[in-house]
């Protein structure tokens, strides 16, 4: 008999060798420069030999061990990067990823350190962000409440400023107002950015952001007037403290207030910023880079399961006698769950590089008064990083659910490493913004400017993502056979008229939040088909850019037949347009399963960083398992501990 | 300023005096008599005293100390019901889900048991059933094999008949036929029923069941020839030690072949099984039940999610100036995504009493020979049961993940509960048959029933689950107005029309499974909404009814706009009637709101059940909240242990 485990291995180099494409020339794209890679090889190869950073056994471990251990780890990391003397931040974001889960000091990297740099004056950044940056001090970020998230406007800490000691006097008033979530905040920060709401001679000036020092620096005891704690297991981030925090008249100097936009005087006068959106705007970083890191985790599970679908031998091809089964891949379910998923994945990550080129761009603006033209741009930007926010983690979540599914029985077992993946990617379709508050904000940005047109200076068309608005709603759409439909600019088109009806829709249904989100959804739809689009044409490589072209197609059509209806609207594609969408889609199918494994090949993921027994480059998954299997701590022995006590009084008895 | 933990009590309880029926009457029709009633809330008062049983810190566990407290939790139980006398079947299966968590002990129960109930003979069963039913053996159920789950005919675990010894012989061959998977088979159990290909003089006689002893009744060591072990961690079933096992040569009498259906004479002769499905009847009896639990844990997490949502006040309402806020529950969107989802539990309740009571009904039959009449209600259940099984734990699954982003954080953190319940749900999608393999067992009964009509005898039209195979598939919906639209005829037929249209296209599309599993969906999705129908318009009190009606409506609506586009096909439905689906589900939401809260009470959950703190009874979620942060174990200091040697130097250094 055959070994199943060996005939996987040939599989998977057979699948390799039908590509039509250079995968080294897809990773270029997708990485970078030659020079880039090998430094990422050459980083990743001194953490895998690393006994503490290599380290992946976080599956056996629970909340507490996986916090003890990723402190461990938080100071392996760095300590490695003193010895290796790595400063670039390029580099030091690469060796961190490499790590396999988040650490304690996550949110102090991603998000404390961004917000001093972003909300601080210059003086304040001059003292604080070296500090911040050489760990001196160890931040985090407390917006959230145990009785307010997404609505900020909420949030029930308060700041008095004391003009007489010219210090804020922070209070928790409320059982519910206690900050709950903050990352590091639970054990391992000793300082935290606060939102509070400030009060100024007894006037309310809104939310603002206040440095406060959480912990004594010498003995790590949690300072007067502070409760401090974990908040216990989550589904995910459990290697993380995420923690809650209750403040009883504690004080800071007025110095202490994140001054680059609002400002508090000495004598207690107060100094509005440029926008009101300018104090979120680590936010706005935030949901700007959580579109990257939804690709990422999309492509990460996209790998492992359209792998082990190659290998995965399984049935019988339809209609056929054969008594030689097929690799799951082969079937058309399979590459319909799967190929618009890599498909989505590659259009994040051109998607997401427009998005960022546009936050880099507007970053440096902010520092100065904003003209109209600016302010729109970052309305447009706050406006549609939440839409694609709202849109990407939604999609991710659920895509990496199908894709799990899709590996059967194995998907669901840690050694996959899809359960972790997931785990740790889901929390982001909630945290910054749930998907309802995301899509209200983003909808309300584009009904202001719809009755409200602004003028686009013809230099940043690239940056304008509400073009949209200038199309005519009442069409149809005109293509007179399955091929035409097939047209780049049939397909734009469509989304487009789409996004403008769902907004017309929400001008109708005034005040329906369903219809919001449709807005929004046809919206964040549009720009990523067009940024999608917009990537693939850039591509230098002929034979990578065809078949990046029919992913495309497949995006497109796979998202008409899931909102079917919404492009039926009016009749905008008739029945027989609709068939013919459905029917492209599942043509579409074939001819891209020859480039399948090299299309998930092209992300340039290595084994170490998939951490998956399923998902292998060289196919050898069932060996893998039975190695993972055998590392179970419930292994060590045959017979298990509680057998004399729980275990044979049990047979011995009467159930 | 006042506590909003004090007006969440109060928020809830006005959302009960809002209710237009009576919640004792709705969880009559859920739980049955008020007697079983008592005697379940006796039953679990006994447990939540019990300081093992009522044990609820799973999730501060790993793996092997979650399966170590598990083992000791089994014998807790089973010293339960000897001290209190339960041998009941239905108090001990009550009791058994008041544990909060699956035992190793699970498969034993569930399928191991009912195995040897079903197919072994008279005989066979005298003897072993006892044994299995006190607990002086515990058995495991191995079908699915490390290189094979779905597909069951390509299993490679042999059992090669010596009829000189009259003993079977039994190998795992390869390196992927190694058993992988069955619960209680790593460490728990010392039986198994093991699925094997059976060869008789060198001929193959297909796939066979098997009593295979795997350990010493004394020492619990694994027997000679047996390699056994645990699979490791999973998303869910932590408490299970799901495990894999190597035979080499092992010997079993000839009797230990399960002979019911199929039998091996002592001289190597084979009796074949009146029917090749009968061998599998367990996963048809699991299956039948699977859309029992899909309902239930539907029904926990909108509890859990409804009720947060009744006292999460969050953001204003849309339009208003005021600056209260209101809770989450107020807004369309949150009730567009719960209530369809409390209806779809009440409908799962109803199909599952439905499907249940035909498997009841056919399970004697199988004793004697089958006429043509009772085998097509056999592959009916199969196919229907399947099809059923691949619809409700694919929503199922993706419900309970929609619900749990609808609280936002809260719905992250283990506190909720939801996590748990979750991760405990979800195997469900892709064990005892892959989406995949049962739309294509569905819609090949499908079709082959299409092709060759079957008289349905008069007197068992509520078993005939094809029905819709009757109706003309070339209509289109005449309804004029709006209103017409809600009537039960009209939304029953276009669910039939959508199930046929959709099987016809399968014909038209032969082999392809995307319409196949079109095909299967359309046909469950209309058995689901006829046995949802059926059950309303049975229930006796007219303003529950009235309710559960509007619930019904609702749901129908709400299929309908998920899958627009297959009933629009062929313009089944015209634009126009689409668009007053989508209003007329919308305005059913207000209309639902002020029983919503009734309605997931009518589940008649338990606080100890659900174990949520943000889905309490009485509203009080987020003192309990703080509550169960105290207890997680890293709190029990406020330095923690690694403060010292990991994070001090971190600060000390330079990051």
């Amino acid at each position: 008999m055959p070994e199943l485990a060996d005939v996987a291995k040939e599989l998977i180099a057979q699948e390799r060798a039908t590509a039509t494409f250079a995968v080294p020339t897809c990773i270029d794209v997708v990485l970078g420069s030659k020079a880039w890679q090998a430094r990422r090889a050459e980083l990743r190869a001194l953490v895998m030999e690393h006994p503490v950073l290599s380290d992946r056994d976080m599956m056996y471990r629970n909340h507490k061990e996986r916090y003890e251990f990723a402190l461990r780890k938080a100071h392996a990391y760095t300590q490695f990067l003193q010895q290796h003397n790595i400063t670039d931040a390029d580099e030091r974001t690469f060796v961190y990823e490499q790590l396999g889960e988040p650490l304690p000091i996550d949110v102090h990297r991603s998000m404390f350190l961004p917000t001093l740099e972003t909300q601080m004056d210059e003086e304040q950044r001059a003292y604080w962000v070296p500090l911040a940056r050489e760990a001196k001090i160890l931040g985090g970020y407390a917006q959230t409440e145990l009785g307010h998230g997404s609505n900020v406007q909420g949030i029930e800490t308060t700041a008095v400023y004391d003009s007489v000691t010219e210090e804020f006097v922070l209070n928790s008033p409320t059982l519910t107002s206690r900050k709950w979530w903050p990352g590091g905040l639970g054990k391992t920060a000793n300082y935290i950015v606060l939102h509070a709401r400030l009060t100024l001679d007894g006037k309310d000036r809104g939310v603002q952001a206040f440095l406060v020092p959480l912990r004594d620096p010498t003995t790590h005891q949690p300072l007067p007037g502070l409760e401090i704690g974990d908040i216990g297991p989550k589904i995910g981030f459990q290697s993380v403290d995420n923690g809650y925090c209750v403040l009883h008249n504690v004080r800071i100097p007025r110095r202490h207030m994140l001054m680059r936009f609002a400002k508090v005087l000495p004598n207690g006068e107060f100094v509005k910023p440029p926008s009101d959106k300018l104090v979120y705007f680590t936010m706005v970083k935030v949901r700007v880079s959580l579109v990257h890191y939804a690709a990422k985790y999309l492509s990460f599970v996209t790998t492992i399961a359209t792998r082990f679908s190659a290998v995965r031998l399984q049935g019988y091809a339809p209609g056929s006698k054969s008594k030689v089964e097929v690799p799951v891949l082969s079937y058309e379910n399979q590459q319909h769950t799967l190929f618009p998923l890599i498909a989505m994945s590659y259009g994040g990550i051109f998607a997401s590089r427009r998005i960022q080129a546009i936050y880099d761009t507007l970053l440096p603006q902010l520092s100065g008064p904003l003209d109209a033209h600016q302010l729109d741009v970052l309305n447009q930007l706050h406006a549609t990083s939440s839409g694609l926010k709202a849109l990407l983690t939604t999609e991710v979540g659920d895509g990496m659910e199908r894709a799990r599914r899709a590996c059967g029985g194995h998907g669901f077992s840690a050694s996959s490493n899809i359960p972790h993946l997931m785990q740790e990617f889901i929390g982001a379709c909630t945290f910054e913004g749930t998907f309802d508050v995301l899509v209200q904000q983003h909808t309300a940005s584009l009904l202001k400017r719809l009755h409200k047109p602004v003028n686009v200076r013809t230099s940043d068309q690239s940056m304008d993502l509400f073009s949209f608005m200038n199309i005519d709603p009442h069409q149809s759409c005109a293509v007179a056979t399955p091929e035409q439909l097939l047209a780049p600019d049939v397909l734009l088109r469509a989304f487009q008229v789409r996004a403008l009806k769902a907004l017309h829709a929400a001008v109708r249904h005034e005040g329906s939040l369903h219809y919001q989100s449709r807005a929004s959804m046809g919206h964040a739809e549009s720009v990523f088909l067009q940024c999608f689009f917009d990537g693939v044409i850039a591509i230098t490589d002929g034979p990578l850019r065809a078949v990046m072209f029919q992913l495309w197609q497949l995006y497109a059509l796979w998202r008409i037949t899931l909102h079917l209806g919404e492009f039926r609207v009016d009749d905008y594609l008739s029945a027989t347009q609709a068939t013919w969408v459905q029917e492209a889609l599942l043509a579409l199918l074939p001819q891209i399963r020859p480039n399948a494994i090299a299309l998930v090949d092209g992300f340039g993921h290595s084994d170490f960083e998939l951490n998956s027994a399923i998902g292998r480059y060289d196919g050898d998954v069932y060996r893998a398992l039975i190695a993972r299997a055998a590392n179970e701590p419930l292994n060590r022995t045959d017979v298990v501990d509680g057998y004399h006590k729980y275990l044979q009084p049990i047979l011995a008895s009467k159930l």
